[in-house]
């Protein structure tokens, strides 16, 4: 994968300029996404871009995804997807219509032992799934950042630039994809309470949901953004009838199986024993930390290999394909919105919901 | 302190046979709790027992303190206090009108490091406390256990003798009580969410609960029995305005607190940095672990040191007071009737509490 | 077990008050050793000590050891055994001549997870044993202390006291008597070197040894006083033909366990799956964590039911006479003796060593 | 940096094939490196390779890295740099001769709390250094793996191609270098003991040292290959007179930094409280882990900053020279010398080097 151009700033002097230092050719260095997208669909197909990265702030990715999935690009876009659900079913119609790869970046999934724990789970080793706890705090935003200027702040507590929901927005719905990813259980009920603690902020800065899964499983799932000294850490356990699992992003090699009679079984990435999915996602013998960089770029090569596969008329491999959807990021705007909406009914509310195929 | 009596059976045969076991002497060995209250009431104070200590079933708890305060004892008594409500503020009213101390085994708070914990926040390390997420998985009854006819097993969850609530009853009580030890705030409003996983079994066995505390904190607060791989892992994390911390039973040495902008500092016990009252609950050198025994003998310690004093007429040490009171049982009590009720109404509910004084 | 009599200072009036604070009988509390030892040997058997413990600084054991076993009494005795290796011998035929049981208090091997382990490797769970790493510093010596007069600190460092070693007079032969529990392997040859470092100090106090075992393991054995940060970090690892494994007193309650070809397994106290042993010497069910009280407990309580037993002509339960010997203790000093030399020698030595039985 | 050339085998074909692979201008890939130094000579400057990668077994490094310093090419190589102490000082002449960069892959320096250690070292944190515990056990080779054909067992273990060590020569080089890294602190003298426990191996699988440093400070230095369960577990612990650090490559972005005389504190990366240097070498936001490819990739992005420089002719950024030098080469060769010297001799020699500047 080679990035060959890019449209780096609405601003056409500073795109070029990031373009520079990329060491870019200038000629396909451009000012806006839609200069890009009419562009480079002029160009020979064997020069053009295969795929487009989306990586702006959250209220710009339905119009860029919109706009290169039409041009026919494959699309691989930041989370969450859109900021409104119609604006989501809508990319889900036109990645059908189009037949475009589309892969959204719920990077968590892409670290070798969820690749692990998933398939714990799918062989039944946990059982019957009976509870889900995951939890995503972090503390970065304690302070009023965003009055102080600071850029990731500013967009991140805007709701014009990142939507409805500040913690379950920016980070929860990773919690609520990395559940989905583990144990495949769709959400049918939850009850949420936001919370704003620090003055003058637009969004919410504390999150805490109870959630009933659509097998009975129970769930509590958070996310925080005023938890001082959390830094990033999404954890996740989940309790079958058979055994108990527990990950944790912050220590991503090591996966914690618990059974009731036996000692506790510690997985570390790298080794033979493991399943061939997470070997697949592996690149470096065990004892040798693997970190975020690596489990990110597995969501990409994942993608990148489905993308050629496409291009190349031909089959992706077994696990290529294993990255997140367009329907998966429909399911996360739809997750965000129904938190909001039940933390202001001050109740439980249904939350099943099916993305268009 | 030293067990000089008891009634260890409602069988006198058993009871006999164990008082043997314990070296005591066999007149002071008793067929039930009425006949010890009675006839060590008779002895000369300075031979008769200075307190009693309840370690029966929970739905026992309320008509020996009851007569055991009526006739003049001090009480060390088991959680939860008792099972009704009624029962918890009639106990609160006899030990006033007796006179008597009453302590209530949280033993979890008679931990050093919890201490210093408690310290930190009344020196305002935290700041305004904003988040709590105290937690209080097991996994040891994920199978029906009762079914089998195991002893521990059968009186937990049976409405009979443990009262309304599964979860809370048994272990989420800790949890709240812990809470409130560190943090000294009251419970606003809480939502809860029982559920009973096991097949046949009569109360609930998970028990998920969001929580507003009375200075606009906000929390989550959950026990389970069904967590597999779970052993005792109560855990607190507190989150304020200047820093967090976070204490986990399983590793009860260690106290992790973090600032915004420095590196977390993990106090140890034993330590000459720690809190005067750390100090105080402490027996061992640093790096010399102590644990739950310890724990729990700060309890009976403080408990008993406070009762020595009562008895010499003198005013108790300044840390010897420090121990749960009667009026945190009746707190616990009511927390556990509002889970349930919650849980039953599907929605949130006030829960302040104010106990009798 | 209950403390009856006791000479607590060679300061006869100290011995009162200590005596009296221990709530004894007047009668019982000694001014010297030599007179409980006389005068409870004259009282009738069933009312007489039965064990006596030897709770002193080093240099005082053996005469105090000598004498109550010549006036047969059982006894108790802390590490390490003797200041010479002609005073460990001696006490070795002593016991056997007299025919008392005699326990040293090498407490660290009273945990159930060093239990286990050793289990393990007599099982063969490790296959041949190739390496043993035993590490014990700590950090508190690492200023003069014993120039402010600080009382632990003082006898510590004084050879008078204290005898040839700092550090392994100390902790290191924990270590020494850690690594032989568990592997069952004696010592072939070392190599030393030990330091100096706090100016004005008489005694080492920092030691390092390389070890050669009769199998042909290999080991490093070290204990350290000024390795600041350290509290009482004692740990070990055995590496085998098969398997790994690791344990750390600060950390007791888990035992680390590593095959080739397959995920680390964590042994937790209080499991069923665990060896009857390890069972054996634990008192609290799993989550509820046992720590140095407890350990310590265990050397007493299987000593005490080992003296029961010679008492009453029986025979000792299996797991009652696992507890360490006076052979335990000579070999200790011989090891001590060993390192001295070695690091004086500057380097290897032969220290194989088999105690008079 | 962008890989343009390569020899990739010594077999042409071969060769071919991986540049092939890495979509390399098959003009620029040569069947061995001699052609490739002779050819990319011969390019005009601003397209020939500025620098080359020397990541072969052992026994070519010399030759490989003579004949490219010889040709006006800067360096990167792996360690250990020679087989000989003699190829080692020659290339330390070559370099200064030729006027070029030379930078060798002890990756483990580049790690981000690696930096902020050594800083904490540099500003006195630590006071004078008294110890140093420095370990690096593995357990992949605890079987006859280069029997089976194992590739990187097979030159690993086979005195042709990896050298006259096998521990040493492969993993403990690192521990050298990471010791002295952090401390500054030369060897004085050694003590070391060598193992080979896995019948027909021809080389050492197990190593321990004790070691003297020029100031007085004590060592413990180890490396094994036959310690099950151990995956790469190189970790470092530091003691001076005023506080101990440890540091511990699988679990990376941790540093643990205790005093006598408060709680411990765990610095952690990406955060603004780290020192300059350790925020260069830092590429996420904190909570977001690094690891091994993101430090190894800093030896080469530092390395390449000063290679730019050399090129331009302007002076490197303050941290760009931060990598280690043909110097650090010889002096890891000559260590590995020294350690089997020391061991054949069974006992303490001298050890101090000082490399050819």
């Amino acid at each position: 994968m080679e990035l060959v151009a890019g449209a780096f700033s609405s601003a056409a002097e500073k795109s070029k300029q990031q373009g520079k230092e990329l060491f870019l050719n200038s000629n396909r260095v451009y000012g806006s996404y839609r200069e890009m997208a009419e562009r480079e669909s002029r160009l020979p197909q064997d020069e053009r871009i295969d795929f487009v990265s989306i990586v702006t702030p959250n209220h710009h990715h339905f119009e860029i995804a919109q706009t290169f999935i039409t041009a026919g690009f494959h699309v691989v876009c930041d989370k969450p997807m859109t900021t409104t659900l119609a604006d989501a079913e809508e990319l889900c119609r036109l990645v059908k219509q189009h037949e475009v790869v589309f892969a959204l970046t719920h990077n968590y999934t892409g670290y070798p032992m969820v690749k692990q724990a998933r398939e714990l789970v799918r062989q039944g080793t946990l059982g019957t799934i009976r509870k889900i706890v995951v939890e995503y705090p972090q503390g970065w935003l304690a302070n009023f950042l965003e009055g102080a200027g600071a850029k990731q702040a500013v967009w991140r507590t805007d709701p014009q630039q990142a939507g409805v929901a500040g913690c379950f927005g920016d980070i929860g719905s990773h919690a609520e994809n990395l559940a989905h990813y583990l144990t495949g259980l769709e959400i049918e009920e939850i009850c949420a309470d936001l919370t704003t603690f620090v003055p003058g902020r637009k969004l919410d800065d504390d999150a805490n949901t109870l959630v009933h899964y659509e097998n009975g499983a129970r769930g509590i799932m958070y996310a925080s953004q005023i938890s001082i000294g959390e830094e990033n850490n999404l954890r996740i356990r989940v309790y079958g009838s058979e055994a108990g699992l527990e990950w944790r992003q912050e220590d991503p090699n090591y996966l914690h199986v618990r059974r009731l009679d036996g000692p506790e079984q510690v997985y570390k990435h790298g080794n033979n024993y493991l399943a061939p999915v997470a070997v697949h996602n592996s690149r470096l013998p065990f004892g040798h930390p693997e970190a975020f960089i690596e489990a990110f770029a597995n969501i990409y090569r994942n993608a990148g290999r489905t993308i050629a596969a496409k291009i190349a008329g031909t089959t992706p491999g077994e696990f290529d394909t294993d990255f997140p959807t367009v329907q998966d990021g429909a399911r996360g705007v739809h997750f965000i919105h129904a938190v909001v909406q039940s933390s202001q009914r001050r109740g439980w509310m249904q939350a099943r919901y099916t993305p268009p195929q």
